[in-house]
């Protein structure tokens, strides 16, 4: 509260809306406030790695976009977003996507917002995985929602609980997921479950949400097929943010006519449109098939190389005392301690203190909170920190 | 509705939230799409005029950011937005703004929605003028307000009206004022009225959202002050559109910091921050002093040139059949016909196809539809155009 005004507190108590009153800034980024000072190794970030940001053809696409586009180029724009972005945006999402079932949304997360408000009435039930991803749970839970959280292994969330409980009459609006690469599990759902639970959302009627920013970011083979080709109750989130850069904000979904449509009188009210610059300049610099693909290859390797020295660095100083799947793509680990009784987020100022930081698995609890487990980032720490981390990792435990 | 899906209409009754299914595309945008017929003059736009947008200087920007700060240009940001970005942002709002006050949005249409969705719970009263700027109207709307409209004359909101309406027991928490060359009428808040304002809100207790996007667009006197200095229920919405570019997406407010805080949480959840690219761009754009007082010079000169060519045109064919005042800043002209029975609505058709385009000052209605007025833009359409136009108007009315 500030003192620029003596009845600070009785004003937010009067004048804040409900919502207003009862949120609180999300744990992650308090903790991540601490997680900056110089001397602490973080594995807590969620950014992507800042040397793989094409500077060069960025600012070489700005020159490119303004001679094409003129003034047009940073001129008010259409709220569905520019015909050459969405056009851009349905080709890399694939599956048939039409470029007239795309609306350009500023990053993943105002897409995760307008859906919150298109779709949920308080009350309304969402179905998520425990644990999940920070963002769409905060943007979902301002629409006041009753959360169904689904437990989740390896493969991603367990349809077959998600089945039993539809047939027990749950009876969602919506099942979030992120398919491929699992913030912060690093799990991707298995195919024959994409298969069932788009069965489940045609049976009983509810919009699947597949949220997919890290789908380029594979490391073995290449990327698995999203969940329900062609059905029309799949809307699909996508983004440039971890395969171009983050700080154009330009991410976008598709779905059904009747969806977009509303999401678009949404979206008016929301920010009138998604800056006409970033997307000029994103369509600019992605419009070289050739430069993109040997991008996107550069990045997989990168990622794939930081996955290798954060799994050496762990089985070089913790040994059998984590357990963890190998991530095959994304930015995260998630591990588990052996010894059941540790209490990850107890030990946290201990691990400041030993000068490294990362997520308690607690903090994406949707539900029951994973006390012993935690989220590393390897995206963004070289190699020789990442060592160090590790070691600092086992002082603690 | 789309075909994709036999029961699409069924499946948005079923699932779209109460807000979604209420709402409606804007009139006003409708209508524009007529208006973009070739051979229509539109007088209907509300856009900046593409020739003054800096196209060399915004490229030089691009550059001196990526210069200046490397990937950070292009890398996640603070919600609240670039510590570079607020420090600007601060000193164009003037009034001794702290930076840390200020809050960088997605436009200044996302600073209202942010201010509605924490300030407003359904029911709540928002004071209004009559007719006000549909962007805000649709914002302030979409939470279910109670909106009490309060007439305008060429002085800006009666606030003597407002403050019988107080006395009598009305309490606001928010009142909304565009307080320079006012979106559609072109009226400025006249400085005895901005002074009762300010008091009202201290002695009743509500917030004043001075939104000020054409305040740097004055003809001739400079600018009038801002609503209330030193008020910490004062809220200010600026934005580059109008004096760079609106493609941008970049805009602001400052208030209170228990309000800023609010706003904060309630953006991380809407688009987690805007453009760290744009606000980069925005920064080194206006960094150089010299120019950026010649761009603005260049910018009054020609709105204020384009105005006088409106009126000249409109002196020439129309006479004394139309009655205004002659905006003396901005970009519109707000015009009553004399002949208090021609309903303007019913004439668009006619217009449309004479080969005009306006809107209808009835579409900015909050409670009392201006049925013989009309808004006319004279930011975009050359000095020829504006005659040809106001010659066509003259063969409707």
């Amino acid at each position: 509260m500030d003192a620029d005004h003596p009845e600070a507190a009785d004003l937010a108590a009067r004048l804040l809306s409900t919502t207003a009153r009862e949120s609180e800034s999300s744990a992650i980024r308090d903790l991540l406030e601490h997680a900056r000072r110089p001397d602490v190794i973080s594995l807590a970030g969620g950014i992507p790695a800042p040397e793989l940001f094409p500077l060069a053809r960025l600012q070489e696409a700005v020159g490119q976009a303004i001679e094409k586009h003129g003034p047009a180029a940073v001129q008010y724009g259409l709220t569905s977003g520019e015909a050459a972005t969405r056009e851009v945006a349905a080709r890399l999402t694939g599956v048939g996507t039409d470029p007239d079932q795309v609306v350009i949304t500023t990053g993943s997360q105002q897409a995760l917002d307008l859906l919150a408000r298109v779709l949920l009435d308080p009350g309304d039930t969402v179905v998520t995985s425990d644990p999940d991803y920070l963002g769409a749970l905060q943007a979902l839970r301002s629409r006041k929602p009753h959360l169904e959280a689904i437990p989740l292994d390896t493969e991603g969330m367990q349809t077959e609980v998600l089945e039993e409980r539809l047939r027990a009459g749950l009876t969602p609006k919506i099942c979030y997921v992120v398919s491929n690469f699992h913030n912060p599990t690093g799990a991707s759902l298995a195919p024959s479950r994409r298969r069932h639970l788009s069965d489940l959302a045609t049976e009983f009627g509810f919009i699947v949400i597949e949220d997919d920013p890290y789908g380029e970011l594979w490391f073995g083979d290449g990327p698995l097929e999203p969940i329900g080709p062609g059905n029309p109750l799949v809307v699909r989130l996508r983004s440039i943010s971890k395969i171009v850069a983050p700080g154009l904000r330009v991410g976008w979904m598709s779905g059904p006519k009747w969806l977009t449509e509303a999401i678009e009188v949404a979206k008016q009210s929301a920010d009138l449109h998604t800056a006409t610059f970033s997307q000029a300049v994103m369509v600019a610099t992605i419009s070289d098939p050739v430069w993109f693909d040997a991008h996107l290859d550069q990045v997989r390797a990168h990622y794939q190389a930081q996955r290798d020295a954060m799994v050496a660095a762990l089985e070089r100083h913790l040994g059998d005392r984590l357990q963890y799947r190998v991530p095959d793509g994304g930015m995260f680990l998630w591990a588990r301690c052996s010894d059941e009784s540790i209490d990850i987020e107890a030990l946290m100022p201990r691990a400041l203190e030993a000068g490294v930081a990362f997520v308690p698995g607690a903090a994406f609890a949707v539900k029951n909170p994973a006390t012993n487990s935690l989220r590393l980032s390897y995206a963004t720490v070289p190699p020789a920190q990442l060592d160090q981390a590790a070691e600092r990792l086992s002082r603690v435990l």
